[in-house]
């Protein structure tokens, strides 16, 4: 059991009166993943709905803001309770077992065109063991092609582009990763979080976004831009693709700041401390 | 109330042995859609289950067929009670009301890139009144501006192909206008059914594809093609676009013919029949 | 008759040994475009060729640096002899008369994809009278639907992206403005310049970019994002689009600093003083 | 010295009156390509104009034709007097000394987005000896990635496209090369002829899109759809690529059949009958 603290900071001034938000910063409560404790706190007096999205288990803060500066908080504290396995025992399940909920995510989306890298992805990993490690093939191979560059990318870019290009950041490295993954059909999701563990010479610590593959009837965890340690991943949110799951949803003019974010491994409940590592096995915070 | 009967034969030879079939072609099954009765034929004999997905109520119809011939016949009586409003009546939600399960409909997917059409869909369609006059703007745009010209679009095409070639089928039209509700925050989706009402002279009843937009706070049906009769389209599955309900995911190789389908008002239950007729109301079979 | 005098000065710092350079920074000489007089500065001992290529006229300046810093001075003076013609009078070329020379200007060219234009552009345009005032008809509607918006383009950024993103800057609206009228066969060609005229508020003098179209057997001069007075343009380049006429193509890595850049009228031969203003007749400086 | 005979037969059906059609389908005259003999005649009495444009030496037949049938037969008698180099004595040639008639051909074009692929390019063979070599390695890597697949591109598919999907014909495979070679300095260019030597299975004889490369200061033949024999290429055009040299390009609406095409080697005019062969020396009909 690994506990995590997390703390997040947001900082907008409003020009828009009756600003809408829609923020996807809490962390999802699972079975694998537990929200021991959490606040959140903002500047203006707002009433601030939290909604579970059923099937993802995303919660989505929604607010109307007013014009003006708007600090938003939000603080917690979280039990992460992995599922190991060892890589060599997990299959790739085949379309005719997937589960009715997962099968989405064999098809493409916005930013991760699967249907356009169905021969590419053949020629690359066709021949491979069906299993984690494919999918962990298809990891190696994003990271080895793709140079971690900032302001490289925007918000329209996709997993073409960033084939093409062979930049980006975690954004298109966890795009193309999808991509190729549906293309051979298996499921994978966009993930978001912080990224725990991160380099501090690339920059304070900020949000992250990574790959849950649909792997041994379990969503596990991969990275595929390579800056993160996995077992440090609190998740916000999943969806089809970044599309689904902005940190922040803004319908209307604002500035914003960087964001502050802050994560840190602390003793659990029984007193000890676990810190995340990289670790070989397969792993997961799926039900 | 509008009772239906529609028949589909599919016809498939395949190569592969074990190939696995998603078809989504039985009637959803809604408070304001009733499947009376339905049945369904399959010429292998073979295990076919039925999944309904619980958010979206589509019906997957999921099978391993052996390599040879395969016929699916699908067969259902199916009674519409849809609810009737008067267009000006029907406003939009705005962003902060929307629920959380609608929420989605306001992203950008595979098919319909929203998000690079904020600007022409501000500049053409800012200024109207936010309503379901606004939506049937948008499809009178569309409709207008794109051609209905059969085997000029493919599993490629997008809505900014459509916009750009202004040529395409009932799946182009669709797509285009879901890009471009959605571009101005109109949760917008895409259903397929059957073109009830269609002139015989574009050829055999076919599948269609058509729009539901979510307007006063229920999604209401849209026919951006323009071929056929809203009223009576049965419902069979809805999605993100075009990516999430083909008719059929075929999981290997396989010879198709064109499939043979039957749409007819029939009498309902009180012995009165009730045709399907262009209506100037906003029409929905949502709950 | 007026006369210009420019002055351009590019600064770089060269990483590499041996990086080579070609600029399109010299005045073009034509017969309506005399090169009075002109220097060249350079920071290094160079060996500078300038050759001109035979079809378009273009200069180029060649030239293979050490690394270091390196400076480029470029002055001249140059009279320009325009053509003035009624609007009313240049009707467009038919096909069959355009010279040999002139048919590639109505072919697609990297960032003029014109070949999916032609429906949209036909919508638009094709019932106008097919002369001088429907290439203007093109020219103001770029203008119309495109806000000037630095640093919302990048040298990936085509026609149809500036179609549907409704932003950019003076390359992107030419861009776009070439597409339309090659759609509907009417030759358009992507001219390089200085911002003669340009409001100081948008920033210091700039190069520019700019289109010709043939019409009247002649090629026409356009300024589709209206930034600048097109009579005061001394043509550096033309070609197909901003693939075949970039002020610098660099090969090597160099740090740059914003071009120095100044234009003025000044007295000509005679001692007379013509400053260039926006006029209605239509313009040319083609032979 | 290799005598050719092709014979050329095109047929269409015109809808409207007045249609102008230009045409690339006379042989190149060009030192090492002699036009012995050549006939053309149609079915209409028709002013028909042969153009040669100065710089690439592309020959276009112009004219405008009557509403009804047109029948176009073109025959020619060529000798071909290659230039033959052993492939490891014909280097690159550096930017500094690429003539200015060359240099546009290291630009991207419609169908040749380089720009996009170098990164992908320096990965690919940015170690490789510049030379020759380099070249052919670039046509092998695109032969060996993609299939031949008739019915799978069509007039908007570029060297992107066929880079992803991995499947096209002759223009498709000669873009995706042109690309590669652009994006790292090397001009690459467009030519069309006829498939000399092609496998009958594939069908009958045809129009054929292949590759100049210009390295060891000379324009190399390619063939990288690899389906026929580049010694028996007589040349029609060259161009930056498909949007240049189209065999017909029809301002009009017209029924056209396959065009009906023949070549073979045929004694010279010392009696000697030389027949092209798979050599695995460099060629170049290039002055």
């Amino acid at each position: 059991m690994i506990r995590l603290e997390i703390a997040l900071e947001l900082d907008y001034v409003i020009a828009d009166p009756g600003c809408d938000f829609i923020f996807n910063i809490h962390a999802a409560s699972t079975p694998r993943q537990l929200v021991v404790a959490e606040s959140l706190t903002l500047s203006q007096p707002l009433l601030a709905r939290v909604e579970t999205e059923p099937v993802t288990r995303n919660r989505y803060l929604r607010l109307q803001a007013q014009a003006g500066p708007l600090k938003v908080a939000y603080r917690a504290t979280v039990d992460l309770m992995h599922h190991f396995a060892p890589p060599g025992e997990v299959g790739e399940v085949p379309v005719a077992r997937l589960p009715a909920e997962v099968l989405g995510y064999i098809y493409p989306s916005r930013y991760c065109q699967s249907d356009r890298l169905h021969r590419m992805a053949m020629r690359e990993f066709g021949q491979r063991w069906q299993g984690y490690g494919r999918v962990q093939a298809i990891r190696d191979w994003v990271l080895e092609r793709t140079t971690f560059t900032s302001n490289t990318s925007d918000s329209n870019t996709s997993a073409i582009d960033t084939l093409l290009d062979q930049v980006g950041v975690c954004r298109d490295f966890a795009h193309l990763m999808i991509a190729l993954c549906r293309a051979i059909n298996i499921p994978a999701r966009f993930a978001t979080g912080i990224d725990y563990g991160a380099d501090p010479a690339l920059g304070p610590t900020d949000f992250h976004a990574y790959v849950e593959a649909y792997v041994g009837d379990r969503w596990y965890i991969f990275d595929p831009s390579g800056t993160a340690i996995p077992m440090g991943f609190v998740r916000f949110g999943t969806g089809r693709d970044a599309a689904d799951v902005a940190f922040a949803t803004i319908f209307g003019t604002v500035n914003s700041s960087a964001p502050v974010i802050a994560i840190q491994a602390v003793a659990g409940a029984d007193g000890h401390l676990q810190v995340p590592y990289h670790c070989t096995e397969a792993i997961s915070t799926d039900g």
